[in-house]
């Protein structure tokens, strides 16, 4: 065996910790598969003396992370410590700027700087390899990079934030509120105690920003991101869907249109039969569409020290082998600008649910506003929610019932200009619910 | 960019006509991913006139596919010759003797001589690659190799014959025998003309000791395979399956035991919940459980020229650019030995379907046999054919009922042993079917 890698690991959480274990523990493997060891020489860490189930007494020990970037010992930086700037930054760059390659799994990161990271990266002849960034032990980024290299890309989708996964599975299963599921995926650990970066969608949409780069050769613009989350669900709307064939997910999809890239991230009605509406719990699921290759289908766990650390040690055995691929794909200068289109244009499917008063002439003031619009509607159902209830002999308005619509393919401003006017008329008691379909 | 890189593509079948019109159309893709021009030299086919929808006029001929080898403008052979000898044979051993890299989808060839050609190609420092050779479109190989390199895999499991998964999906749906189905995957082109070697197993065989020694390892040895086919499986079996909560697949199956690999190709009962259940018609299914990662699950075209092709490309694109791994993702020197767990040692579930004289005493009798080889049943289905028929009052056999039993883990001998007892016991009208259940 030639020269061993040497590791500098900045930041030893969840998945730092799981790194060390995993490299004590299966050293001859990721290094049999490396040909050459490797070693972790230098870590970082908030906390120096927490145990972490390994011996580091052999390991130099830097307070700041920098610093570990600089440490001669240290060949190659992994970058585990998070946030879109800070310290996890800064080691970042030093590395790079030392000509060090970065393994990391920040996705924050990435979405922010990336570009103009693996500018520098490539200025340096180094790598900077994320796949941990994205789906955690699912090889997403190396599909994309290397395996479909032959390919256009037309679609990326899936699932990938396990929190919301795991509260719209229990949900579903258990017929419970979006609350309680919320707070038991606190409990357990899935959802940080302020949950509004899983559950409002950003973390999907970090990593939607990262594969659509990937995917269609674009620069990363994190910020032009449709981003819906999945707090406004109900149990209605899962009752709703499941009678009609489909599951709520969250899914982050990137598109490539005649007018730039449509990218979403929004609660989505899909077909009970697709791979992702079959995909519950913290799994995550990625698909790739091709010209070529059709579509593949990735599920595995996307969360877990041991699963993201498998991603890390991944990207390590790749540089500890030599290999530099630019960090997107493609060098940067070939990147194209990211055209947006906006969701104003996007064309699909729509599950529309509205409270409707439930007087003479309602159904018929919806259905014309939606045939106005040029809408079609390919299903529709109203139940009254006490069953056996007597039809209304008068005019006076009852409890409102609810209306659940399905769409034909329809354009977002007109189904949204539709529903703007049918509030407006005043048949119905609130803002109706809309979950874009998407076609799988 | 960079020097082009030359191919000469051997052989001009489905995927070698794919393969053409991918670097035609989608050229400028696949160069920009390789960081180079990658450009078609030189083809070799049995036909030379057959038009394929590219300009050939610009690319050298050769009949003699090691011509094509040998040509000085060719960099790196492309064979989509297939056959575990002959042609495809002499065109690898002499483009890696020459020093030429070598991206093959011939899974005969490599399940034959594998180990022995990827010892060629280290001893002249050139890659040979063959992500094209199991699961078409899937990338199965790169995500052994490198995705999960600091991961020890436990056990590879997957559909791996798209014929097969396309018969046995067609006899579940629509209730039609394994003949029927048969033919019709023959006249859509899914099956050969003598289907012997999808339909008994042998195709999967080959894919499944690829997968192996990737996974393990260890030295290939396509012998060692377990390998039963899907002939046998009858529509009274699949709903047998289906009624207690089961899917029929033909899988393969390749586990580390404290005995050596057992590697197996048969029928199996899965789990309607699982993902290779969920796997329906032509496509593929590989998981893939790592101690890291947990389990992946990659599911996508398992056949088909572009989809294959796609996988070919990725090959080439990462011969050009640069990167050399060894084939089985360690020197030969370091693949161990390959020593096979007979499947007499497999432990597991067993589903056992046998047609019982209805008369007094039968059942108990059988259930004794279970009981001395110490088998527990899961679940015991017997119904009559006729529903509402009246028991007999005579012991005078009327026609068999068939019994469907399902035991708990078991050892292969014990359920062997005791079937054969039953059948010596006259209780039972014919050899007594049994298909392994795999725990997923």
């Amino acid at each position: 065996m030639s020269t061993p890698l040497r590791l500098g690991i900045a930041g030893l959480g969840t998945v730092g910790s799981s790194v060390l274990r995993l490299l004590a523990g299966n050293r001859s493997t990721a290094s049999t598969r490396a040909g050459r060891p490797i070693v972790v020489t230098a870590v970082s860490a908030r906390d120096r003396t927490r145990d972490r189930g390994v011996d580091l007494s052999e390991v130099a020990f830097h307070a700041d992370p920098v610093d570990l970037a600089r440490d001669p010992n240290v060949d190659v930086v992994v970058e585990l410590i998070g946030g879109a700037s800070g310290a996890a930054e800064a080691v970042v760059r030093a590395a790079l700027d030392l000509g060090k390659p970065v393994v990391t799994a920040n996705k924050a990161l990435l979405a922010r700087h990336g570009v103009e990271l693996a500018r520098l990266a490539e200025d340096r002849g180094v790598a900077l390899a994320f796949e941990a960034a994205v789906a955690g032990g699912i090889p997403v980024i190396k599909t994309l990079k290397e395996s479909l290299a032959g390919n256009r890309i037309s679609r990326v989708y899936g699932i990938l934030n396990g929190t919301c996964n795991y509260i719209l599975t229990r949900m579903e299963r258990e017929s419970l509120t979006f609350d309680v599921c919320l707070r038991d995926a606190q409990a357990l650990g899935y959802a940080e105690a302020d949950p509004t970066f899983d559950v409002e969608g950003y973390d999907t949409a970090h990593k939607l920003s990262i594969l659509a780069s990937l995917a269609f050769g674009t620069e990363i613009d994190a910020d032009a991101i449709y981003v819906e989350g999945i707090s406004s669900i109900t149990l209605a709307d899962i009752l709703a869907a499941d009678e009609l064939g489909y599951r709520i997910k969250l899914l982050g999809i990137a598109r490539l249109t005649e007018t730039g890239v449509e990218a979403r991230v929004h609660p989505t009605m899909v077909p009970k039969s697709s791979a992702v509406a079959r995909t519950d719990g913290v799994l995550n699921a990625v698909a790739l569409d091709g010209d070529a290759v059709g579509e593949i289908v990735l599920v595995g766990p996307g969360a877990g020290g041991n699963a993201t650390a498998s991603s890390v040690i991944a990207d390590v055995v790749d540089v500890a082998r030599g290999g530099v691929i630019p960090a997107f794909g493609r060098p940067t200068a070939q990147l194209e600008p990211y055209v947006r289109a906006e969701i104003q244009t996007h064309t699909g499917g729509y599950y529309v649910r509205m409270l409707v008063y439930d007087r003479p002439g309602a159904l018929a003031a919806i259905a014309t506003r939606m045939a106005e619009h040029g809408i079609s509607l390919e299903s529709i159902v109203q139940r009254r929610r006490a069953p056996r209830q007597e039809a209304p002999t008068t005019a006076v308005p009852v409890d409102p019932q609810p209306l659940v619509m399905i769409t034909y393919a329809t354009r977002e401003t007109a189904i949204r200009d539709a529903l703007r006017l049918i509030e407006q008329d005043g048949h119905i008691a609130s803002t109706p619910k809309l979950i874009r379909i998407e076609d799988l």
